[in-house]
């Protein structure tokens, strides 16, 4: 098995990768206006780094639960945080106004062809990664949330490692590719309380990611909180990386048995490591 | 600031180096007798799996107040563990009498030429890795428990990259190199109550550790408990990396300032993460 840990990419999370690719190749004119974003917190963090590498002013529009670490992070890296209500508030609306009221760009979280693009470049290192230890890759395993890493990396690998199998791994309840891909057609999952993953709710697929996605994947998976918190577990104690539970859900599914593994070479790309303490401390600690 | 995390070497710790390089250069006699070693947990790992890897039983004399991770992982590398006191027990000797009653080589933790050959490799590594990206290393910091590690990159950076000053780590208590730095001689901290880290709670440098330790660092720095904990935490929230007590200690000065960095670009080995998660837990949380 070998491991991607983009929990060690700037952020903390594989974000940062398509949120500079977008933001760079902004026109000088367009860079003086701004960045709004909209997003639970890796995305927000990729952006407000990548705007404040390019000298831009950025504005992410952040639900109110969101991790408290990523929204300190976001912060942290210059950025006006303004909250939106999950329950109440129409996030994309919010972030349009705020765009329009300042003439800055609004940057989505992964329907974009250069966010896209952006998060593919994991694809290019890992397929040359594998091919300098002389290990073509069996199969590989990534998260799926709006879709922007996963058909980045699928662009990657079908360009590079064709004979690899890829599947997406999304939390139970939060099934939309699962759905959309067994429907054939963009599909939304049924209301779900909350997952483990705040990094994993997104409610589709999204219009450019989902064509990408069904013709690549082999398939996806899903995993349940208890099978994440465990994966969260074996990263800690074994890998000693700090992995938050939207990243680990391709350990997580390695773990519970979900592909036969014998004789294979696998890759798993663990994309992020933005938990709060709190959370992280009662995980490994077997509280849930 | 080069980080090299050994916290992802095989073990968990840099201590795998040694131990295999010290078993494997036995003879087909000698490794049918088996090996026997004292230790608090990460050199008990590391000669465990090299046992395993070259197919050699081995017993491990551990203090019975170890970190749990520490025992359980070298029971699960398929070592026999037998416990001591460290209040009442001579670990040496108990490690001596259990290797003459079973014709075992006994390996120490630090004390040794190819112990201390291996670990240097981390030196080999890290000057080749700084080379690699164009960034001499100005002054390098490493833990210092009995001596092993520094002693062995010390003697690698000495070799490939001499402009570098050398640095060890102590936590406050025990300070014996620091004390035996400044005496020109071997001696012993004053009895101290526990230290977060038990890694490098070691009574005094080596015979051969020490010669090398003196004619190479440039200098000790002393950590507490609190700078500790705090370096821990930021290895969790930024760096997402777990790294134990004793690991941690050269992460630690530098946070503290103890050390002026405008300008230079330093090393540090973050030499260790096996930690039990309770302690971690507390530490992330701010509990100490």
């Amino acid at each position: 098995v070998l491991i991607k840990p983009e929990t060690l990419q700037r952020v903390g999370a594989f974000k940062f990768r398509g949120a500079y690719n977008r933001l760079s190749r902004l026109s000088g004119a367009q860079r003086a206006g701004g960045v709004v974003a909209f997003s639970s917190g890796n995305h927000a963090q990729g952006v407000a780094l990548a705007a404040r590498l390019l000298g831009m002013p950025a504005l992410i529009v952040m639900p109110v639960d969101a991790p408290k670490v990523k929204v300190e992070a976001t912060r942290a890296y210059g950025a006006e945080v303004r909250f939106y209500d999950r329950g109440k508030d129409d996030r994309e609306a919010l972030a349009a106004a705020a765009g329009a009221e300042r003439g800055a760009v609004v940057v989505p979280a992964f329907d974009d062809p250069l966010i896209i693009a952006g998060q593919g470049t994991a694809g290019l290192e890992i397929a040359a990664q594998a091919k300098a230890l002389g290990a073509p890759i069996d199969v590989l395993l990534a998260p799926v949330g709006g879709g922007g890493l996963m058909s980045g990396v699928s662009l990657a690998m079908a360009a590079l490692s064709p004979a690899t199998k890829l599947y997406g791994v999304e939390p139970d309840g939060f099934d939309d590719t699962r759905r959309s891909l067994e429907a054939g057609e963009r599909r939304g999952a049924p209301p779900a309380p909350r997952s483990l993953c705040d990094a994993l709710e997104s409610p589709m697929p999204g219009k450019l990611t989902f064509p990408i996605l069904r013709d690549h994947l082999a398939g996806v998976f899903t995993v349940t909180d208890a099978e994440i918190a465990e994966a969260m577990r074996h990263a800690f104690e074994t890998l000693k990386l700090v992995v938050e539970p939207g990243g680990v859900v391709p350990l997580a599914a390695l773990l519970a048995g979900k592909i036969d593994l014998a004789g294979r070479t696998a890759a798993i790309i663990l994309s992020g490591g933005n938990v709060d303490a709190d959370l992280f401390a009662r995980v490994i600690r077997g509280e849930m």
